[in-house]
């Protein structure tokens, strides 16, 4: 099988048609009992940015319309679901038969995003459209905030430059939340700009480079580091990586010159993996450099994030390849996103209705939306959150994905890749710089004048 | 298929065998090309408590060890890794008659745990006991840190009396990171005490409670609230709780208590999501008991946390029923856990070699280990980590979990729950307030006379 960029990984559709919270069922078999099951639209957004975040990237959308299109609940899950005496038969039977079939609406993989900006929006059968939430939420959600990571570690790495990110490796499996978290960890940092993972499910899955070549656990299996060092470069004849520092790491760097040289081996690099990154990557490239090993990669690894390796491009440290994992994998300063899925409109015959909701702290403004970016210079100037059918001036973000629940939208990880790229560049220079200044001044998002009338707006 | 609490969920054992850092493979390659397959020991531990943590709670042991009992390289990996050129003929042929043969020992799920102590070791052929490591990191350390957070939420909820924390649901689906975080974070939370799960999908595999009624958008799917109220209880006759906060919290109540009377159906509950839970749930708890329901439960939802809850309970807010989901789901104030693999052993022959690492900031102390644990009056009073011969005072921890490739351990929910309610109720009562003060005394863990004569010790 071919590696798929928009391969759902370790869930499959009957997992996904389960993974629902069980009020969703319930209001399903109200609405069927009523013949309630007239079209009705939801918007998926994010409330507030979280601390830390000026901006999101859009991503996880690929391989959760693969899962929505072949949807489906098998025998499994409906006897169990009968056995609960909590469901009518008229929702068991209806499950047994659903498939979706409604239309989406999104904002593309690796596009910049900002709170209140519908990323997707699903208009179907009220019961085909509430039964997506969980899955939604939980699948766009979690890769959103991983890619805004990710897409932060890769503007860090190259010094502020866009698209300099392929020197930005995901070594983050191990502190992944699972094994559906790893995998799509891996997607979302790749579509992000990162150059590789040490994940081979994720690489095999989604056609990435998979990266590393060892663990401190090595070097410990050996007499001592230089006999290590030997024994690896003989049974990987290509250049290769070696991780200096199990023992003391400058004449880690000194072993590894020696293996090589006498070897015959080209050393594509060490990796520093503890100890004072800046210090350590000088005396390391002293080494190298006097060896007359110019060529060789310095990588660096071990907690690192944006602000960190901010501090040690500004400083000048001669790293070359960055292996994040922990604060990249769990987005660690910002580890949820309040994401949700709300009910804006409904219809019943030709008529459209908007619903909103006004309550204290968590208002959502009825009717369905679009917004518009403008661009001044090649750099984002703004955007508009407008009703769907007003028009305005700029680009709209949210373009067809799913028609008559057949995807329309299928995107190749080169595609999304050159889209955050290209989007990334486009941000105003003082939300490229990590830590952001506590008065930075917040990109501009503003309802349209109709929409800023409605009611729950500006609350 | 009947519930079963060790089903890995959505992944499989095949996903599992390529959820490997690719540096596993590359020194594996190695080791079988050089004949040092004999046996070795890795030890997984924490090395430091994660912020706002005095102790863990472990989990995830159960599913893990069905992984790794089938673990398999299907001819998709074979090829995929072939492909690769990359790994020689011998790692691959090795790969597709991979079976895990080796010897498991762990600390059972729902047992209180600390850093530095050995969650689990495996001793197995150095081939074999590499190849588990990323996925033992990313399933072990992940359920462990989520079962410690529910475990807080749980003694939070119950004002500090240990066990009673069926009042605690997860409601976290929509927040967690990905699908299989999904289904382990409900298993985790039921295994640490909490009552039931909004998600199906888990509610299913594991034969946890499924809770959840109604969402804000049913409530706006009709003319008005009461109408909406009005629907849901003709629809579920069985008593039932009904979300009040649509509109106006108070009147959502009367709106609650007006339908209930109307229909002659009885209330179970009312829920509150948004606004001021302490005044709220009296205003509430004031109304249903004028009515006289004073049997109706007050459920809460919306960001809540341990220290929340601790405030809420402090001030006597008449709340029954805590819905927790993001915080839950993501272990927010501590979303990672720096869990490490470690090859501490080795042996040629008959003769075990002590291996450990010296470097500066992440020493590793050699040789297998075990973890007792004394009781004074039912309370923890101290844990000794010693060496695997030493004798020490004491209740062992580790316990046999695979033998030859076979689990020898394999408990149910009931097992493992009323452990941790055990565990939990013998917590120092310093180290089960939250927040913790920041002079709280830390739980003491001492490494035994032998131990801490070793290199690495003490750093």
């Amino acid at each position: 099988m071919a590696a798929d960029f928009n391969d759902p990984g370790v869930i499959d559709p009957t997992e996904a048609a389960m993974l629902v919270d069980q009020y969703e069922l319930t209001m399903a078999d109200s609405y069927l009992r009523r013949g309630m099951n007239d079209e009705a639209a939801f918007e998926l957004f994010v409330r507030n940015l979280p601390p830390n975040r000026e901006w999101l990237l859009a991503a996880g959308l690929g391989p959760t319309l693969r899962l929505i299109e072949d949807l489906r609940f098998d025998r499994r899950a409906l006897d169990y679901l009968a056995s609960l005496d909590r469901f009518g038969d008229e929702l068991v039977d209806y499950l047994a038969g659903f498939r979706f079939s409604g239309d989406i609406d999104a904002i593309p993989e690796g596009t910049i995003c900002y709170a209140g900006e519908p990323l997707l929006r699903v208009t179907a059968p009220r019961v085909e459209a509430q039964i997506l939430e969980t899955l939604l939420l939980n699948q766009i959600g979690f890769q959103t905030l991983v890619a805004t990571k990710a897409a932060r570690v890769v503007l860090a790495a190259g010094d502020g430059a866009p698209g300099a990110g392929g020197n930005v490796v995901d070594f983050s499996p191990r502190r992944d939340h699972g094994a559906d978290a790893a995998v799509k960890v891996a997607r979302s940092a790749a579509l992000a700009g990162c150059g590789g993972t040490s994940n081979m499910l994720a690489a095999m899955l989604y056609g990435l480079r998979p990266v590393g070549t060892m663990a401190h656990s090595y070097v410990l299996s050996f007499a001592d580091e230089e006999a290590a060092f030997r024994a690896f470069v003989e049974d990987h004849p290509r250049p290769t990586i070696l991780l200096v520092d199990t023992y003391d790491t400058l004449d880690g760097v000194r072993n590894a010159i020696a293996v090589s040289e006498a070897e015959g081996v080209r050393l594509a690099g060490i990796r520093l993996d503890s100890g004072d990154l800046d210090a350590l990557s000088r005396g390391a490239r002293e080494l190298l450099d006097a060896a007359g090993l110019r060529d060789a990669q310095i990588a660096a690894s071990g907690d690192l994030e944006e602000d960190h390796i901010c501090r040690l491009v500004a400083a000048g440290a001669p790293i070359d390849l960055w292996g994040v994992g922990t604060e990249l994998g769990t987005s660690r300063d910002a580890p949820a996103l309040g994401v949700v899925y709300k009910l804006v409109a409904d219809r019943s015959g030709e008529r459209w209705r908007r619903v909103g909701k006004r309550s204290e702290a968590k208002a959502t403004i009825g009717g369905r939306k679009q917004v518009w970016r403008r661009y001044r210079d090649r750099e984002m100037a703004g955007d508009v959150i407008a009703r769907l059918d007003e028009d305005v001036e700029g680009e709209p973000l949210l373009v067809p994905a799913v028609r008559g629940g057949e995807r329309v939208l299928d995107e190749s990880l080169e595609q999304v890749r050159e889209r955050s790229r290209i989007q990334l560049g486009a941000l105003p220079s003082r939300l490229r710089s990590f830590p952001a200044p506590d008065d930075v001044e917040p990109y501009p998002v503003e309802l349209s004048p109709e929409l800023a009338a409605a009611p729950g707006a500006g609350v």
